[in-house]
Formats: C-alpha cells, sequence, structure tokens
C-alpha cells in the first residue's frame, strides 16, 4: 500500500484561502470599473507566461493567487465591467456567485432523480416558478406532460428541440435509423448561428434548413414561412421545425409569434421559440406582449445567464410535452436501472440533454429569485431598458449618429453617419481606449454599433461616460 | 426613468455571505462521512418543502443558508462521502471549489479568443501540460495541427470526435447535406451508453451503430470488429467511426487500442478513445501500458472530473487534427467576427464543441494540478489503487463472496455466491443502511457489485468498514 501523503489542503487551509478569494472577488468587483474592459494582450501573451510544465510538488495557494493576479487577471475581457455593453451581457451576482459555489463544494451529480434527488426537484420547482414569473403557458410546467431543465446554452436548448421535433416528426423512428432525408427546418435570416450549428450536428445539414426572410424590423416573414413551407411540400419534402427568435442576436427583433404559432399548428410542424436574452424582461408585465403566441409553442428557451443575474451556464428550456424529448435522447444501460426511474414517478433529467452528467445548477438560480425577488429582479430589468431608452434619444438628438432600427428594450443599434469604414474604426478606438466595450454587427449592408445596456451594475454615470466618449472620439 | 432601487447585495454583505459559505462547505466535508450517503426521501420530498412561488421581496441570506441545510442537504446524494463507491466517483477538491469560485465571480464567456484571451490561453496550456502527464502522443498537444479543449463530459466528448469523423468521412459535405446515410460506426457491448446517445443525435441511428462483442475480460474483440468492418463494406456501406475505451463503466474493461488503432489506420476510420475515468491512472508511469496504442488515435478524452479531484463538469478532449472538428462546428455571423479571429493565430473554442458561450474551467483543473502538484495526484491514485487491491483480496479470502472479473486499476466487480436477487437485495440493504452507497452492472447475467474506489477523502478505514458491513448483511 502507498504510503505516499496526498496533499489535500486542510480544512483551515481551504477556509483561509476561501475567505481570501472571496475578498478578492469582492474587491476585484469594487475596481473593474478602472480596469481596460478589453485586455491589451497579443495573442500567445498568457501563455508566454506560464511554465511549460506543471509543477512536481504542489505549490501553496498564495502562489497561485498571485499568479491569477499578475498573470490572468491582464488577460481577462470584463464581462463584469459596468462598461462593457458588448453582445449580450453575461450577468454574474453575489448570490449567484455563492450559489456556484455551493454546488461546487456539494460535487453532486444530478444524472438522475437518485444520483441527486434535490438538484432535481429543486430544479423542476424553480423552473416552475419562472413559468408564472414571466406568465409562460401553463402547460410548461412540470405537473403536467410538459416541464423545464436547465441546459448550459440556448444552443443545446435548440439541438434538443430539434432532436425532439425531429423524433415526433420521423414516427419515433430517427433514433433508430437515423435522420430522414425529407425533413426541412426553418428560421429566419436573422436567427442565431447555433440553428444552424444545429442542423448540421442533427444530421439534417444547413441546407434542409431554410433562412426566411425578414421584414423591416428583421422579424421573420410569416408570410414567406407559410410559402416556403408550401414550397417544400409540393417538393415531396416534410416540414417539421421552426425556430422563431424574441429577440435576435443582432438587433433584438421579435418574430410574430402569434401568426407562426398559427401556421405551425396548422401543418403540424414543432414551433421552438428562442427568448435567450430578451425573454427576462417578461418579468415584468408591460413587457409579456413579447411572448404573445407562445401559447402555440412546442418548446421555449430564455437565458438568466445573461440578463438575470444568474451565473452562465443556466438556460432555462421549457416543452409542452417532454415524451418526444425524452424518446429522442433516453439511455438505459444496465449500471443506471433503479427503482426510482422503473417507477415513473421521478424526472431523470439526463434524457433531457446531450451530456449524461450535471452540475446542480438550480442552487444558482434559487439564490438569486429569493435574493432579489421579483420586484427586484423587475427593478433591475426596468433600470436597464430606461438607461437604453435615454441613450436612443441621445442618439436621435445628435445630428452626427444615427439609429440603424428602433431601440428593442435594452439594445440600441446606432451608426455614425458616414462609411462602414468611418463606423469600422469608430468601434476600434472606443474598445482600444479601454473605457468600454461595444460590438457591432451589419444591418443592411450598414456596419452597425451595438449598444446593450445589461451588466450587473451599469448605472446611468456609466451610460452616460460612454455616450461621452462615443461623441469625443 | 425607474427608480427603484434593485437590491444588490453589498459588498461587504456578499464577504459576510461568502466567508459563511465557505466555513459551511469546510464543515459539511467535516461531517460529511456521518451523514447517510444515499438520502432517505421519496419522490416529491424536497419539493413539497418550497413554496409554490418566488418571494415578491429579497431575502436575506441567512434565511436561504437555513433552508440550504434544512431542505436541500437531507436530499443529497453525499457523492462526497469517503463512504460513496458507487458509479465512478465525481470528485471535487478544495483547489477545484476555489477554482469554479473564482470562474463564477470573474463571469467570463470564453466563446472567442477575444472575449476572454486568458481563458482560451490557459485552457490549451493545461491541456497541453496534461498531454505530458499522462504521457499521450504529443500531436495531442496545440503547437501542431491538434490540441485540447474541454468538454462537459465525455458524452460530449465523443459525439464532437463523431461529427468530426463525419465530416471527414463525407469529404467535408455531412455539415452541409446532412449525415450520410452509409455511414457506419462501431464500438463494443460494453461502450458507454453516451456512443449510443452520439449516434442518435448525429443522424446516424443506432441501428448503424455496430456493438462488437466482447473477451473474456470484456474487452472489443478486434477480430470481431475486423470481420464486421469487410461485412460492412461488402453490403456497401462506409465504415468511420471507432469508439474505444479506456475502462468501460460497467467494469473498467480496456479495449486492445494497438490492434484497434492498427485496423482503423489501414481502414482509414477515425479512432475516438474513451479513458473517461481510467486516463487519469496514466499519471503514474505504471499504469501507462493502459494507452498504448493511442498514437493511432484520432481522439481522446479523459475526465479529471472522475478521479483526478477536479469538480465536474471537467472533461479534456484531444484531437490529432482539429481541421475536421472545426469544420464540421464553426459558425461565424457577422456579430462573431474579429480581427484576432480573422488572423488565424488564436484558438476560438465555440468551434470545438456544442454551446457557443464556455465558462472558465481551466481555472479549476491549474488550481488543482499546482495544488497537488504531479506527485501528490501519483499519490492520490495510487492510493486508491493500492486500497482496491486489498479490497479484492479480501473477497479472494472469503468463500461467501467471489470476484466476478478480476480488478481493473480502483474497480472491484464482486457478488455474494447465491442468486441475482440475493445479491441485489444485499445492494439493497447496503445502500438502505446510509453507511455506504455501491452501485452494480450486471455481468454475463450475473447481478454485481461495482465497488470503485475513487472519493477524494476515501482512506483505507472508510474501505475496512465497507467490506465489515457488507460482510455483516
Amino acid at each position: 500500500m502507498s504510503d505516499q501523503r496526498v496533499p489535500h489542503m486542510s480544512a483551515e487551509e481551504f477556509r483561509r484561502a476561501g475567505h481570501a478569494l472571496v475578498d478578492w472577488l469582492a474587491d476585484y468587483q469594487a475596481r473593474v470599473a478602472e480596469l481596460p474592459v478589453k485586455p491589451r494582450v497579443a495573442p500567445g501573451d498568457i501563455r508566454a507566461q506560464l511554465p511549460p510544465a506543471a509543477p512536481a510538488q504542489g505549490e501553496s495557494f498564495d502562489l497561485i493567487l498571485a499568479d491569477l493576479e499578475r498573470i490572468v487577471l491582464p488577460g481577462l475581457m470584463h464581462w463584469q465591467s459596468p462598461n462593457f455593453f458588448g453582445y449580450f451581457p453575461a450577468n454574474a451576482s453575489p448570490p449567484a456567485i455563492l450559489g456556484e459555489l455551493v454546488s461546487a463544494g456539494l460535487g453532486q451529480q444530478g444524472m438522475l432523480w437518485l444520483t441527486s434527488p434535490a438538484c432535481t426537484e429543486l430544479e423542476s420547482h424553480v423552473l416552475d416558478w419562472l413559468v408564472d414569473l414571466l406568465a409562460l403557458p401553463q402547460r410548461f410546467k412540470s405537473g403536467g406532460p410538459g416541464g423545464g431543465v436547465i441546459q448550459d446554452t440556448a444552443s443545446s436548448a435548440t439541438l434538443c428541440a430539434l432532436l425532439a421535433a425531429r423524433e415526433r416528426a420521423s414516427a419515433y423512428t430517427a433514433r433508430e435509423q437515423g435522420t430522414p432525408s425529407t425533413l426541412v427546418a426553418y428560421c429566419s435570416q436573422e436567427t442565431h448561428s447555433s440553428m444552424d450549428k444545429a442542423a448540421s450536428i442533427a444530421g439534417l445539414g444547413r441546407a434542409r434548413l431554410r433562412k426566411i426572410g425578414t421584414d423591416a424590423r428583421l422579424a421573420m416573414d410569416a408570410a414567406a414561412l407559410a410559402a416556403a413551407i408550401a414550397d417544400d411540400r409540393a417538393a415531396g419534402l416534410t416540414p417539421f421545425f421552426v425556430c422563431a427568435s424574441v429577440g435576435t442576436t443582432s438587433s433584438l427583433a421579435v418574430d410574430p409569434l402569434p401568426a407562426i404559432a398559427d401556421l405551425c399548428q396548422r401543418e403540424g410542424l414543432w414551433l421552438h421559440v428562442d427568448g435567450a436574452m430578451a425573454g427576462s424582461a417578461a418579468l415584468c408585465p408591460e413587457y409579456r406582449y413579447l411572448h404573445a403566441g407562445l401559447e402555440g409553442a412546442d418548446s421555449y428557451c430564455f437565458n438568466p445567464h445573461k440578463w438575470l443575474l444568474t451565473n452562465f451556464d443556466c438556460d432555462c428550456f421549457f416543452v409542452a410535452d417532454r415524451e418526444p424529448l425524452i424518446r429522442a435522447l433516453t439511455v438505459l444501460p444496465e449500471y443506471l436501472r433503479n427503482e426510482a426511474s422503473a417507477s415513473g414517478a421521478i424526472i431523470d433529467y439526463r434524457d433531457w440533454q446531450i451530456p449524461l452528467g450535471r452540475r446542480f445548477r438550480a442552487l444558482k438560480l434559487w439564490f438569486v429569485l429569493r435574493s432579489y425577488g421579483v420586484e427586484g429582479l423587475q427593478a433591475f430589468i426596468r433600470r436597464h431598458v430606461a438607461l437604453a431608452a435615454e441613450f436612443e434619444q441621445w442618439v436621435k438628438d445628435d445630428a452626427t449618429f444615427e439609429l440603424v432600427v428602433p431601440r428593442s428594450l435594452n439594445l440600441v443599434c446606432f451608426r455614425k453617419r458616414g462609411t462602414n469604414a468611418d463606423n469600422e474604426a469608430l468601434l476600434k478606438r472606443l474598445n482600444d481606449s479601454g473605457r468600454v466595450f461595444l460590438s457591432h454587427t451589419v444591418i443592411r449592408g450598414q456596419y452597425t454599433l451595438r449598444f446593450c445596456v445589461g451588466q450587473t451594475y451599469t448605472e446611468r454615470a456609466h451610460v452616460e461616460a460612454a455616450w461621452a466618449l462615443i461623441r469625443s472620439l
């Protein structure tokens, strides 16, 4: 028997290092607004500071913490800076960080109800809460044939929706016999790239994903969708799936769900709705119009890890009927058989997702919902939308700039009047300044700056400073 | 503009709650050996204690922590108990828990190099370290055409390998045109169920996944594999992918990699090797024989989150050539375009995985490798193998019990001499006692108990107590 000591950190060392890291993170959040949002590093700069091999003997935590500060910190894009206005936000928050800490410390593996009943039940429960909080269709609750599950990302949720739809459309044979070569799926030209990825992964191929045109506001043209479906049927193909967006990534356009849902129900197509960022706004009654028509959808997802203060990864995915999803993904090797699963009285989330194993992600969501309360979360959403509305007004009032499309919730798409090259140069100067980070898109050929107000601690002063900087450059 | 306050926890509240939770987790680890490993709850017990709706106003962290103790804790399977011998372990450790904490606090989103250079480069670097530490083929390093990436699970890694292989085998058209209906993949009857799931997801269908028979030790029969490939070619099909296991889930059998790799190279098939748990043993030179033949593999994965002290999720996935993987999964919408990506000088990990977004998971791995050092990790592995060897000897020396197959590393598959029902009843009594948790499998029709020594803090006393309990029941 090997007698060499395993150098576990002692409980005391863990406490000391843990307290130090909690303090370091509190300090990080206090100083992050002063750090350059976009790091000033070139490819390879971080690796060049790391030794070529792992150490033979263990090192002290002080040394590791020092390297965290010296090597890692300067190589970060500061998503948690209140001056971060790029892409969509990736909210972290104190209760969510603490939820991740507890999840890590408990080290649960929630693949089956049996392997962590609390992980499974808290997840179902909190997702049921969210159905009510966002006024989603009641059939997404777990008490009936539907239910919710936490996925890592909307990409995975969309893939799972596609797989469930494929199973339903192929009389449940796709799982065994392969993707039928006649199936056709639909999204818009503005739908998130994860739809292309999902079509490839699922063996459909991107060629059998139709990109429907959009209207002036970049929302899917429902009439064009109907025509495409009819064309495909006439060609002997089998339309089976539509992905609609509540808030596209480029410009936060909202597809016309009522018309699309009607069409899907008439034609027997699975409707998946992706509300990745914008969905969170439905916490506020005044934004629930976004989800009008959702009662006709087969599945829906939104990401509390974007704009609801819950650390990545946390995508909430709901299905109206879990049977085709489970049928598409179920596996039951002998070593996972158990009484609880056989009883049918419980949920085994391994059958609701691509991976087998899973972390206890419901904890952070539970912490966030309880720590902020519904009214606190509503205030959070409203604050950001109000700030974006102010920013929009400033753009309108300044003849140097123009809106490219009307503001949608917390996203303003704007540009300097001038060439695309002017705008590209402006964005580069802004981001190279380190004082803000914005990202871009191209709308109808126009290079467009995206200004998304959504970071946990962004307040009026940050938005004002950003606007002053934009005008000055 | 909305003036309602957003009730963020203050920095001081975060510090206080964070310190309290670190202490709670340290205490948890100190008392977990005394808790029933398998929770004494029935389906619905946890949900019954949760209120039907989220609170309108925020609650204090003390209240949340109290409910964590009162509601969640009794509903956990204690994977972190030293008396947990079920399935494969899901190691947590102090440095990994702290790594998760830092990752949560920094709130990075590493989809692109640009969106977090440190997240990307630390990941490539630490995975290169592991190539050397496990003496994996050098072509898995990121300096050449290959490289490593962290996936959530081996299930996802296997799916990615299958997609890359599909792309390579279909002259890169699968992504666009769908999975060709002639492709055939191979694994053994003992391969992990994720291979079935991957074949379904990728549109191949389980019917085009051939389950090759196994030898006396439950390892894949390479001659039978060669025959199946020949048969499929004769039938006009296109063999393209083999998944081999270094340590099957049921009995930790090791497939004959040298023969399989030769065959795959001769036939032009992609060879993926799944070393999910057993792979970590290669840290010790005396166990590197497990990977003999791996130099002929196209991809490989193992899970530090199983038996290398790194919290779930952390699967390390390596490819010898990243081009087909990226080709299979790449997407490039306008809003993700950037100079760094266009330069080709960097890695954008979004193209190496199913989801788009990704957490900073390399931190915990870096913390673990540095905190334990290579020698510390070797001691950890050796201790468990030695304990399993002792347990095996006890089984051999007791006429009431028998080994079902010879021990493999840290897994002992054994049974009481008697009927399957006797053994099923024994397992139930053991697990219902709360003093240990074991899981089972069926080997050649025999209900078999699996005793896997791999939990972070399992020591000789725990294994002795488990054996005493097993004999007494």
